[in-house]
């Protein structure tokens, strides 16, 4: 078990308005705050989004399925922020909900907002972390400087 | 993409009990601790609640459409905390589970605890906010003090 | 309404490995570093793990319903801890994805990670609590210090 430590630094409260692209924003925005670790909380909606669920089956390297989403689905997520090979790297899982149909996943390339996602950036000082294409897994994995053997 | 810049600040563990009202009970938590603006992180079940779960078609304004959950399902849950027009306003969104069945979406009006909601109630300071009308969704939306172009 | 009042301690992001317990290993993990009280953040997938999906009817004591879940699941899920009869005590809640089929409940005994499981664990100090169990419900509560009557 890899881990680090450290303690939490600024909070920001980040408002991505209808039509924006989730993604790119709060990328832009983590770019722009030079937030190197940290978190993101965030509820909302989106007009249509990507979602990888989970694999066909649960093999290495994994081959990921996606489901398009669209029509207007309210999210609930989480990611963590370290830096990557060009620049801050997210993780983005969330669960999105239409009517009485409900899905977990990871959001991927593209998520418009439908009327705003209110996002929590939080974020971390004294954590040694990268994230990098990892080769036993086949997916980008977060490598951090302590081991709890 | 507005935003505002903050730090932590108090953070509380609150308990909520079988029968009360989860919503009721949590602003009114907010309110009695003076808490300007923050997140609510919470977990738990409810014997039941409304949950807003999309609308029929990503128009602006929105048609809201709601879900009555009742029988006992699990949460898990994320909310925002700024300033509104009269005392705090909560944005608060949660997915629910009973079974098979699962949904994703706002909870609004009334959420009755079944045995316990636990919630993490995390204050922040500095941060420069309003939740107010907005008229061109037809929602309410944080205001902040500052804008990433 | 019982709580009970802190500040954020140490944060720690931690990556619990393809085939590890993420339940076993996190808690490992909170006891190892000595954390009393705090949250967890995580998202990732699981190979298999067990949801408790609410009760069958909502009476007290509970009868808790358990759905199996295989094949790789994504999950997004956030825990409370707090000091228990015998070491730290976690409370973890899930969401959890595959394909169109979403799960949410209470993530209990074994959880296998698939690939990776990201976990943000933040300590928080100051807090008075125990999680003991409660007669009157039957199952284990946290127990605070305060009371917003």
């Amino acid at each position: 078990m890899q881990y680090s430590e450290g303690q939490v630094g600024r909070v920001f409260s980040v408002r991505i308005d209808d039509g924006e692209d989730f993604i790119r924003e709060i990328e832009r925005f983590v770019a722009a705050m030079n937030i190197q670790s940290g978190m993101v909380h965030f509820l909302g909606a989106v007009r249509n989004a990507t979602l990888v669920t989970g694999p066909k089956d649960a093999v290495i390297p994994p081959a990921p399925r996606a489901e398009e989403i669209f029509g207007g689905w309210e999210l609930l997520g989480f990611a963590t922020i370290y830096p990557g090979v060009e620049g801050p790297s997210l993780h983005i899982h969330s669960a999105a909900g239409k009517g009485i149909r409900s899905l977990t996943g990871c959001l991927r390339e593209k998520a418009e907002v439908y009327l705003v996602i209110e996002a929590v950036v939080m974020e971390f000082v004294g954590i040694s972390a990268r994230r990098l294409p990892d080769e036993a897994t086949g997916v980008n994995l977060p490598v951090f400087d302590r081991v709890l053997p």
